[in-house]
């Protein structure tokens, strides 16, 4: 059953509820991470605690529970849930105070944590390959933080869905390419394969972190360094990552087919490598 | 006594509670609005609500209100509050599904809106100016948008908060002055006063327009254009404007004494002719 623990309180997500005066709803003023679970396991569940750390200090929230306390809630609530193949998703904002951009010292932050079912991805998604397109990056520059002032990625997915694709690559004025919305964005080009640097542009995803892992230890030519939209355009190979879908060929970019508009074999042997680490 | 309508729902403030899956609370994907009252009457009600239609527009929110209903349930809200110095708060979000990014279609939007007293605000602050800081601009690029998705402004109060100061003011690496975390910003340079445009960079404030306005009318010679961090620091007078602190004489930006630190007389006459209009 999807469960929803909040502040102390457990029950069907449906029926969770959090004051309007909380800070994550009036401000988007809270960090958040999504776990993938298999087989009644969490997937790197070390990185992304700490991550979720690294976030809530980039903004100034201090959590309040040891991480190791986080860790035992978050796996009471998976338990309870008896959802084996599973999202888990953990939300820390601010706290609940009346309208003010600055709140009173010493709020307490909330907790949420959900566990859901994963959605079903159709296959066609990893044997095909999906299209995917391209907008002027408009965010934040604090994109390593995983904040949930997500506006501009919901409008960016929003842009994507109307054209057919099923995400947005964001572009720098100068034509660097550094992410997606909701992904991270890799391409091989001349047989190397690329990814933007883990800095303020990115949030540099837990599955991003495997995939170089994977790509080094079957001996694959990797360049952390940003690329460019027409590296992008004409790479041999495209593909996207993320803590749900994993790794996600891309076909087709603005229109422009990637390679011979078929997953590559990169792709699927980083694919297949990430696959054995769980 | 402080209430909030949610959703056909009204009561106290505290009491009132939204799902964790309202997108406001998840994604920030919400528009709001402020508006003062004086004596009872929202001051500038239909550019309020104007202004909220156009947010909602800009993000594809489609409100199934029509506008007279929306001021017809604050007008309730604000009547049964018994608050005659009050500010009225409404926000807008896509509403509530379980969490991704892109919700199905048909979703009906969440309406909140509370009724609350106006902050105290020390008479110094009006007699003696503030301190502001500057800070680099690294909010997103759709700044015109009355956004939910705030953390970029409260991480900038923060800032400014740390630094003893009351705003923070963003810059453009070209050294461009945009507006503050939650006001406009006017310099008075060389006689002339002068404001940003009302493009993608700032929040068009309500207030903003209204200290135009009432400078045209003083036959103040008005330029609505850029201006970059020199001119901010060497400028005569300094004032931000907001919805409920109005307008506030800046003596100090970043440790630098504005004009002879003391509010200035074109301030005060667009303070006072602001003031007439209520």
């Amino acid at each position: 059953m999807e469960l929803a623990y909040l502040n102390g309180w457990l029950g069907p997500l449906e029926d969770a509820v959090v004051s309007v005066n909380d800070r994550g709803y009036i401000f988007g003023d809270g960090v958040y991470e999504v776990i993938r679970v298999y087989n009644g396991v969490m997937f790197a569940r070390e990185e992304h605690f700490k991550r979720l750390a690294a976030s809530a200090e980039a903004v100034q929230i201090t959590l309040p529970w040891r991480l190791t306390e986080l860790k035992d809630i978050a796996e009471d609530v998976l338990s309870k849930s008896g959802i084996k193949e599973a999202m888990i998703y953990i939300q820390v904002t601010r706290g609940t105070a009346p309208r003010s951009h600055l709140p009173e010292a010493g709020l307490r932050p909330s907790l949420l944590i959900t566990v859901r079912h994963i959605p079903g991805i159709p296959p066609a998604v990893y044997s095909e390959g999906v299209k995917v397109i391209t907008v002027p990056e408009f965010r934040w520059q604090m994109c390593h933080v995983k904040s949930i002032s997500l506006q501009a990625s919901v409008l960016a997915k929003h842009k994507a869905q109307q054209a057919g694709a099923i995400e947005a690559v964001f572009v720098l004025p100068d034509g660097t390419v550094t992410e997606c919305a909701s992904s991270n964005i890799f391409i091989v080009k001349d047989g190397v394969l690329m990814t933007h640097p883990a800095d303020h542009r990115i949030l540099a995803g837990v599955i991003r972190y495997f995939a170089l892992e994977v790509a080094d230890s079957l001996g694959l030519e990797v360049r952390v360094k940003p690329f460019n939209i027409s590296e992008l355009m004409q790479a041999e190979e495209v593909f996207i990552t993320g803590t749900v879908t994993e790794i996600v060929p891309v076909s087709n970019v603005d229109g422009t087919v990637i390679g011979n508009g078929r997953p590559g074999p990169v792709t699927r042997r980083i694919y297949n490598g990430l696959a054995s680490l769980r």
